[in-house]
Formats: C-alpha cells, sequence, structure tokens
C-alpha cells in the first residue's frame, strides 16, 4: 500500500481498523501530499504536521491496546476555518480574527473526535464564508477557482492531500466547489449539523456539511455529524434513521427522477444542456423533465434578501468598526444587506415557506429531482470562487442534495450532477444519488 | 339547577353526561345572560341563537343515542373573531373583513367541534387584534375597559355569559383582559395551539390562548387545543404530557416561587408594590423577591421590533390599498414598523435567545414566577385597552403565563397574579398555580 492517501475514507477506517494501515502512515501520506501541492493547490490555511501525527499516533496506540475509538478511527478530516478547534487556530478567512485561538471546539470538532477521526488541520475559506477568494486553486487545473466558500475543503479531498473534510453553505459554499472540484459534496437538510462553534453568517441559512470521495464516505462522516444538539437552537429532531442504513436497505425499485432545469437555468453556461442531455440518455425512461416556474421563479431573489440581511447583521459591525481590516469585495456584499426594510425580510422568510410547500409537492411524484451542480465548469481566474445561481434555492429550501461527479465541461473539467432530496429524506436521497451513480 | 351559565366548564360537562342539564338548557341560559348585558357588556361580535341553538340540541341529541361527542360535549365556547368559522363570519374587527365567511373552520374551531363544543359566537377583538377598541366593556364597570385584543373573549367569560372562550395574545391580548377583567386566562408555550385559519399578527409572538374560571377549565380546553398540526409551520413538538394528568399528580413540595418585577414595573401603577405585598404575604417562605434585570431590561424594546416589523409585514398592504377602512390607531400601529432595517430585525430575533436562555436559568432555582398580570386596574375609558407591558416579556419568550383573579385594586377592580412557568413545562405551571391559589 504504497499510497494510502488515495484511499476513501471507508477503505482507511478498513485497513487500519484490520491492521494493514497505521493512522501515522495515512497522515504521513496525507501532509506529504499536501505539502507538495501547497503552491499549486494551496488547501489548507494551518496544517501543523506534528500535532496531526500526534493524533495519528495516539489512535494507533488505542488500536494496539483493543480501543476501537470510533466509525473514523484513525482517518484525517479537514475542517473549514470557521468551525472552532480549541487546539488550532480559527481565523474565518479574516485579517480580523488573525491568530484567534478558540477557547473551545465547535460541536462539529468535538463529534469527530469523538469518533476516532484525526483532525489533520483547517481549510482555507473566502473570507468570513462569502466571496473575497482565499488563496486555493483548482486541484484540475490552477488557473480557475475552486470554488468557494468550502474553497480548501473541496480542493483537498478532490486532491487526495484528505479523504473527507467539512464545509459549509449558506448560499452555495458547498455543492458549487464539489462540481468544480470533481468530487461528492453533501448539503445535508437543514438543522442536521449543528453550527455550535461555528461562524455564523445567515442563521436561516446556514448549512454545515461533507466532502468526499465516494457516496459510501458521505454516509460514514454524515453519520458522525448529524446528531442532534441543544447549542444549536435551530437544530430539527427528523425523524430518520442512518445514512448508512438507508445505503445498505435492500435495493428496491429504480427511482423516479425529475430533471429540473428551474428559474437558475437562463444562469447556466451555453454549454450546459448538451452535457446535460448525456445524463438524460444514460437514466433512459428514469427520468422526465419537469417545470419547476411559478412560486420558484421567486426562490432566487427569495435568498439573496435572506442571505443578505442576515449577513449585514453578523457582519456589519466588522464592517463598520475595522473597515480597513475587511476586503473590498466583503465589504460590497455586507453593503447590498442596507436597506432591506424588515417588513420585505419577513415576507422573504415566510414565502420560503410556500415555495418549500410547492417543492415538497413535486416529491409526491418523484423520488429525486436532477439538475447541474453548478452554472458549468469552473470559471478561469481566481479572483471570484464562480456562481451561486444552482445551488441557492435549495439552500433556502433546506432541502438536502449532494452533487455526484459525473460530467465534464468543454475544457475537461468536472462538473457535478446534483440530486435534489425531499426535506428529512437525507438518506433515501443518497440511496437514489448511488442508483443514478451505477448507471453511468 | 336555575343558572347555568354560572358552572363552570368542567361542571357544566359533568352535569350533561349525567344527565342533570341539556346542553340545551345551558345555551339557552347562556344567550339569555348575552342578551340581557348586550348593552352594558357587548362581548359578541356575531351570536346566532338558531345556530348556537342547534349545535346545543345535535349534542343532546348524540347524548341521548350513547354517544359521547368528547370532553367538551355540550359546553359552549366562544371565539375571538380572529379565529376562523366556516358557519359564522369572521371580521377580524376590521371593516375591510366586513361579511367575511370563511370557507373553512380553523384548526381550533375544528379541535372544538370534535371534543363535542358548542361554538356560541364570535367575540369581540380590536381591529386585526392591535390596539384600536372595539364595543366590549369591562362587565364590573362599564366606564373601564376591558383589555384588549381579547376583549369579548374575557369579557364574556367574566361575566358568565360563556364558560370558556379563546383568545390570542402578540403582545398582552390574553393576559391583560384577564386580569382586567377577574378570570382566569391561560397563554401557553410558543407554538402549543395551532394558528392555522387564524389571522396572523406577527408568526413569531402570535399565541392562541384560552380564558375560564377555574383552573381545572383551563386545562380542560387546554388538552383539547394543545394538538401538533402540521398546518401551523411553527408549532413543535414539545415532549409534555397532558395538563390535566399534571393537575391530578400527587402534591409534591411547595413551589419555590420568585417574585420579579422586571423591566416593566416602572410602568405599573403605584398602588401595584401595596397590591402585591398582600399577595407575597400569603405565599410567606415559599415566596422570594429575585432582581430581573440585565439582559431582561431590552425584552420589552426586542418584544416592540419584532412584533411592528411583523405587524407592517402582514397589514401594511391593508393600510395602503385601504387607507380609509383602516381604523387611524391602527394606521398609527402599523407606521411604528416601517424604518425597522431587516438587519435591526434579525438582532433582535437573535436576541431574544439570549433574553430566553438567561430566563431559563432563573428556573434552576425557581418552580415559577409571579408578578402582576397589567400594570394595574382596567383604567377608565373605552378609548385605549390599556398598557401591555406585564405581558409583553413572556409573550417575546414564548414561556408559558396564567393570570390568577386574586388581588383587587383601590377602586375594587380585579388586578390578576400572573404566574409565569419555564418553556414546555405548562402542565407543572398550572400545578404551582393551582397550590398558589389555595393559599389565598
Amino acid at each position: 500500500m504504497t499510497t494510502p492517501n488515495l484511499l476513501t475514507a471507508t477503505e482507511a477506517a478498513e485497513a487500519i481498523r484490520t491492521g494493514n494501515l497505521t493512522s501515522r502512515d495515512l497522515i504521513d501520506a496525507c501532509i506529504a501530499r499536501a505539502e507538495e501541492r501547497a503552491d499549486d493547490v494551496g488547501a489548507w490555511i494551518y496544517l501543523n504536521p506534528c500535532l496531526a501525527r500526534e493524533q495519528a499516533d495516539n489512535c494507533d496506540q488505542a488500536l494496539a491496546e483493543g480501543r476501537d475509538l470510533g466509525p473514523l478511527h484513525g482517518v484525517p478530516v479537514g475542517l473549514k476555518d470557521i468551525i472552532d478547534t480549541a487546539d488550532m487556530p480559527t481565523e474565518n478567512g479574516s485579517a480580523l480574527f488573525e491568530g484567534r485561538r478558540p477557547v473551545a471546539d465547535s460541536t462539529i470538532a468535538r463529534l469527530l473526535r469523538a469518533a476516532g477521526a484525526v483532525i489533520m488541520g483547517k481549510t482555507v475559506t473566502t473570507e468570513f464564508a462569502l466571496s473575497a477568494p482565499g488563496k486555493t486553486k483548482n486541484p484540475h487545473d490552477p488557473a480557475h477557482t475552486p470554488g468557494g466558500s468550502s474553497s480548501g475543503s473541496a480542493a483537498g479531498v478532490a486532491d487526495h492531500q484528505v479523504p473527507l473534510s467539512v464545509g459549509t453553505q449558506t448560499g452555495g459554499s458547498m455543492i458549487r466547489p464539489a462540481s468544480y472540484c470533481g468530487i461528492h459534496g453533501f448539503k445535508p437538510t437543514f438543522g442536521s449539523i449543528s453550527r455550535a462553534g461555528m461562524f455564523p453568517l445567515a442563521r436561516p441559512l446556514d448549512h454545515p456539511g461533507v466532502y468526499a470521495r465516494s457516496i459510501d464516505d458521505i454516509a460514514l462522516i454524515g453519520d458522525v455529524l448529524m446528531v442532534k444538539d441543544p447549542a444549536d437552537l435551530d437544530m430539527r429532531g427528523h425523524p430518520r434513521g442512518k445514512l448508512a442504513d438507508a445505503l445498505s436497505a435492500p435495493a428496491g425499485e429504480p427511482p423516479k427522477i425529475a430533471f429540473v432545469r428551474g428559474p437558475m437555468w437562463e444562469q447556466g453556461e451555453d454549454y450546459l444542456d448538451d452535457v446535460m442531455q448525456g445524463a438524460l440518455v444514460q437514466l433512459g425512461k428514469h427520468v422526465q423533465e419537469v417545470e419547476m416556474t411559478g412560486v420558484f421563479d421567486r426562490a432566487l431573489a427569495c435568498q439573496e434578501t435572506v442571505m443578505m440581511a442576515n449577513v449585514l447583521a453578523n457582519i456589519g459591525d466588522y464592517c463598520r468598526d475595522h473597515a480597513d481590516k475587511v476586503r473590498e469585495e466583503t465589504h460590497r456584499r455586507a453593503k447590498s444587506g442596507e436597506g432591506i426594510a424588515a417588513d420585505d425580510y419577513i415576507k422573504a422568510i415566510e414565502f420560503r415557506d410556500t415555495i418549500a410547500a410547492a417543492l415538497d409537492r413535486m416529491f409526491d411524484g418523484y423520488d429525486v429531482l436532477i439538475t447541474a451542480g453548478a452554472t458549468g465548469e469552473a470559471p478561469e481566474g481566481l479572483g471570484s470562487t464562480g456562481n451561486a445561481a444552482f445551488q441557492k434555492m435549495w439552500t433556502l429550501l433546506g432541502v438536502p442534495t449532494v452533487t455526484l461527479p459525473m460530467l465534464k465541461g468543454p475544457n475537461g473539467l468536472p462538473i457535478g450532477l446534483q440530486v435534489i432530496g425531499r426535506y428529512a429524506h437525507d438518506g433515501d436521497m443518497l440511496r437514489h444519488a448511488r442508483w443514478i451513480e451505477e448507471q453511468f
């Protein structure tokens, strides 16, 4: 086993558990890859090899003593640098938080450690998880953006520097980087993963999510993190079982799939129709195109209102009191929250329920929806992280989505096939997503 | 049994069930009382004797056939006229909705009918459940306000025109009228009674509640209405049993009671301290005065921001498009929601959680809080429904409160003793409230 960093998390965990691999060898391979690719990819904002190796050694020691620490025993995970860690800085991508060391772990970090994971380091985020880019480049072509805001989390997994990572999505920050970088990205139902100890950008929209290189890996880490936590007041006790159980359930009928363009499609690249046609052919009679108009036409504006009012509430003071330490792009975004009247905000929040009800009715006829993961391939240039139009509606509505690295654009760069599930039906969505993968 | 309208609901239900009273005789007595007091009290905006008697006759017929329709079999209930009824108009106290007949029952009306209740009629509300008064007068003195917005619901129960009624509270609209009218008023934990089919004034604050003349009656109707309903998206599945079970549980230790003045006390009448002292003496060593400052000082302003922004969102279009059909006082209130910025609204909504956490910690040391039900006696005059300062904080925080008709002001008019319970501990609160009643 010469290149353990190429293993999926499920393979690595199994190899460690059966004595065929040590966590130390795995983390050494991951660190070596990260260092080798520091200039070309630059996924990490904080990576302390000593600290990572110490955790790995502790895992190996525990196993030698017969103690299995949990489902992620010895497996490295990267954390977006807006997720607090007590033993590493957490800078929120901001000069204002330079050198900040949280006093306590976030719930995410705590759950990962409790499951035996090695927190490998902190991955690059845009400033405040908005749109001012960090240093990360697309692993497939360093002249192209990896997407954002979870830039380092997606690029690190895509570049085999780490098998798993955690990111967040308020607009399109999980699914777009996964689509651009050619990996699996999963944004669970709103309120499924705790945000306690995470930088708040927009409380009604902030979704933590996970990156991996297989659906099984998504379920492996998803089941560790999707745990109710009273410290996050917006969590919901969804009635559902483990993702892994949904995946291992006996295969039933093939899913009924709706292909939707939706109001975002007009922002897609010209080639997107051709790219998508290829996927539709593979899925044959199991997929039908379904129109998504009416109330859905207002979804993007609604998401924008909810997001930008909350962004201003959360970072307005930083922009005002520390103007010189906040980047121009961030000032611009925060400014777009100014002038939103409270009653218009409330109407947007309430109209969201109307759209959500309309979406829910679609699931009476279809098991999952599919669409493109992003407007196209990762755009050239590192000055922008791309267009979030293809992710915003699902974030607004809080439904689960997963993007599968199955399509390619005209430059040979990846495009995700995005699968959207019914609210709180995350496990079913993953099972159907796997069925879709198997058709290709 | 010459005056069945004087019975409590529990007594009436029992008498009907045992054949000692017919629902028809009860409703006849209630209607007679309502008609007799139409000028002096004026609790009803819609009362159709035929329709009420028809329901009562159906109940009597059912019992004759051996069918017990439920816990409220044959018992009349008044509904605030913002709660939809398919067989009666629902005008929301507004000229704009004159003659409006809803196509369907509200969930509240449906649950009451399913429990065997007779919907006696619709009770007077202020315009849109805000502060422009209706015709109702205080049953104890027609020169004084009954309070509002649930004016007719409170006055009708206090005046023995109906044993039970339903009202709503967004600021102080349940507890203040109960305090002024000298009855039991109960506002359960936020999200416990469905608002489906009810005029929305401020979704994060609107609480339906119930009026009665005993704590047992509160539990009787409360248990019928506190049922999860997917049609109200803000309902929470609180882990708790029936109120009646909490009341019939074996009496344990006497409760630990905290008397709080809070930031509202400075708006109280000068005599309020003396009135309250009398109550504290009765409770002796079981009550301690506890200071309520710090974050609580911002509660009233926070409630005002949340309420008025939502009021504007909900009635702003009526004020603009039908200005002449909206009363001046309502225009004034809606106007106070203008100019609230969305980010300030969001900060208020989030600060509410901070205050709620501080309040919750108080319940680690005390079983219930007590304070006055209102700033004093019902003020003279019918042009205003009084000051909501003593109710707003508990509405904002969503905790359960019940007011007990146990105090009197210098003019001999009633003042409630308000008991505040821990979030989602409604049954415990009622049990402790009964213990408090028994000390007097």
